[in-house]
């Protein structure tokens, strides 16, 4: 089950504001120096490239992604989560209600 | 000048998501308990009531706001704020570029 909050951590000022404002973010650092975002993704389809390897955790509604590279497509919903690997990339598409997200970057 | 962070705080993961997602906002509380939220506000009019009072920072773009109670529009850019007293509220405009700002709630 995710955190509902994350105590002691940094977080910047300034949304991420992806896709016109179909996915806004907010990045936060934690005490340890891992960095994660907090994010909503309106209805529609999207993809994200990754530097590091990322874990997504879906907080809210539900997604459903496919990875770069494989052709399955995964239905996340929240409680659930997925990882990418870095250098690579995912498409997800939301339908209905705002999906929410936590972030997690590098390897956990 | 806005701080671009804030260190040391409690971040909530859940989004704060109105007028179907033309406002978004994510909710902190400092470290002295002082509660903030870190916003963005797309294209459109959109009225907001307040219990406690409110001060609202604009970090990015610009807006136009009505207090209500007046018939004032005050034009605001990044870099600048308003004060919306409690148990009132505001009617705010946003054109072109997606506004944010930093809420600040209660008396500073």
């Amino acid at each position: 089950m995710e955190p509902s909050s994350f105590a002691n951590v940094t977080v910047s000022t300034k949304a991420n504001v992806y896709f016109d404002g179909k996915v806004v973010s907010h990045s936060l650092i934690l005490a340890d120096g891992r960095k994660k975002s907090l994010g909503v993704i309106f209805p529609g389809e999207y993809h994200f490239g990754t530097g590091e390897p990322e874990v997504m955790e879906i907080t809210a509604g539900a997604c459903e992604v496919v990875l770069d590279g494989t052709s399955e497509t995964l239905t996340i919903s929240a409680g659930n989560s997925f990882d990418v690997a870095g250098n690579s990339g995912f498409t997800i598409r939301v339908a209905g209600e705002p999906c929410e997200y936590i972030c997690s970057f590098g390897t956990p």
